[in-house]
């Protein structure tokens, strides 16, 4: 942190100037957050959240103006020339500015397309990498990313467009990576067919993680061909769900056991 | 995996039973551990670490016995069979132990492995998610791992040993996903040839970065053709490097100049 007091001040040059951090807030637990992104966020003058940040880590920034940018109560969010504009005005200003997102800025988070405009603008930016909701909603379910003699390699990929997933998973040889799918939930079925469709067993071990590091985390444990019916009763339809598909997910059951995560508060669906 | 473990036992709650919380440690800094991993470490009467945490993290644990397991000074490192039986050890004689690794326990970790051991044994274990290098190394460098248009998608995969990276990278649609190699430096001349001959373009952007997050952080860019003679001078020819491949590479001379790196106190070789 001391680094980053010099950091700014070389970077000014022009007195006044304010910065902008782009912070990653972790899964969604606020003791998830490094101590780089808890004093960036207790320096912050201005913060600009996405609305999957928990209220628990906004209140780590008690003196900030805090302007949520994300999509929330069905409203539409922010257009992201309007989030880089705010950012861009309150650094001319002379605030230092956090931009907050949740897991890391730059797993589709869009913290390149930020740190590209302000980078255009002039503002001095620095970016504090956070613990990836990719990672740690596994992790969290008792299911390690790799594992040795079950998976040495890992595949993080958007089920938003098929466009994305697509080219990836239908070449990806049966097996040779732990598969990870973030904003999946709407793409289970067709993620399923297409795996298949490429050779990899229905009977490959798959989760669907709702929440991870929050009090309302579901589990749904199954296969790769029981995966389109995946639900958690409690969980609303549009709550983005991670699915991880590989023999990985055949340990949770032994790592972080049914009865574990409901004592820590959190449900299974399976 | 599963039927060999009661899970019944591992939640006894017997009295006197210490516990084991693995810890990811993050990519080298100590303020980029989570305040979890902090809380931990505070908490901590045993401290089992690898060799590349740094000592400012290990400071953070200053009441704990600590023991290094990992390879040291050209030692080999502890056989993964008795760092099981020591954290086994000091967890039944009541130790609230820490098992420290860097970056995320559950990227090539082996911290599955240790957790199965544990449950084997009844000792309540749970794990704190780390900031992983994989990801970590390329933001700290000004490459974001996705980025919109370029890549929605990345891969992870560990170069230690061609039987992993081989059946992925050579299958890999060329610009489906960003490619990052854990432990890759050795094997960044077979890796280069076999994706040029699977399409990629020689000219795809790649990097090679070491010691991220760290005070001798450093950074060499050049192209997937290049990438065989990537070196940096003052970088000693064992240290972990990471490389990635792929459009988004392009991206970090104007996120992170080299000029930035340096007032950093880091350097680049490129």
């Amino acid at each position: 942190v001391s680094g980053e007091i010099s950091v700014a001040s070389r970077q000014s040059g022009r007195p006044g100037l304010g910065r902008v951090t782009l912070v990653g807030a972790g899964p969604g637990a606020a003791d998830l957050l490094t101590v780089r992104a808890v004093r960036a966020l207790e320096q912050a003058q201005v913060v600009f959240y996405d609305a999957l940040v928990s209220r628990e880590t906004l209140e780590l920034a008690p003196r900030a103006q805090r302007f949520c940018v994300g999509k929330r109560a069905g409203r539409p969010s922010t257009r992201q020339e309007t989030i880089h504009a705010l950012m861009i005005r309150a650094a001319r200003r002379g605030r230092r500015v956090v931009r907050l997102k949740g897991g890391d800025p730059f797993v589709f988070g869009r913290g390149g397309e930020e740190m590209l405009a302000l980078a255009s603008a002039g503002v001095p930016c620095e970016v504090v990498p956070g613990v990836s909701s990719a990672l740690a909603a596994p992790a969290l379910s008792g299911i390690p990313a790799t594992h040795r003699s079950l998976s040495a390699a890992f595949v993080v990929v958007s089920g938003h467009a098929e466009t994305a997933w697509g080219p990836l998973l239908t070449t990806l040889p049966p097996g040779a990576a732990t598969v990870i799918v973030l904003m999946g939930l709407g793409a289970r079925g067709a993620i399923s067919a297409a795996m298949v469709q490429a050779g990899w067993p229905r009977s490959t071990p798959a989760a669907v993680l709702w929440g991870a590091a929050t009090a309302v985390a579901r589990r749904w444990l199954g296969t790769l061909g029981t995966l389109p019916e995946a639900q958690a009763s409690s969980v609303t339809q549009d709550a983005p769900g991670t699915l991880v598909i590989g023999e990985v997910v055949a340990l949770a059951a032994v790592l972080a056991p049914a009865d574990e995560l409901e004592e820590r508060g959190e449900a299974h669906a399976c």
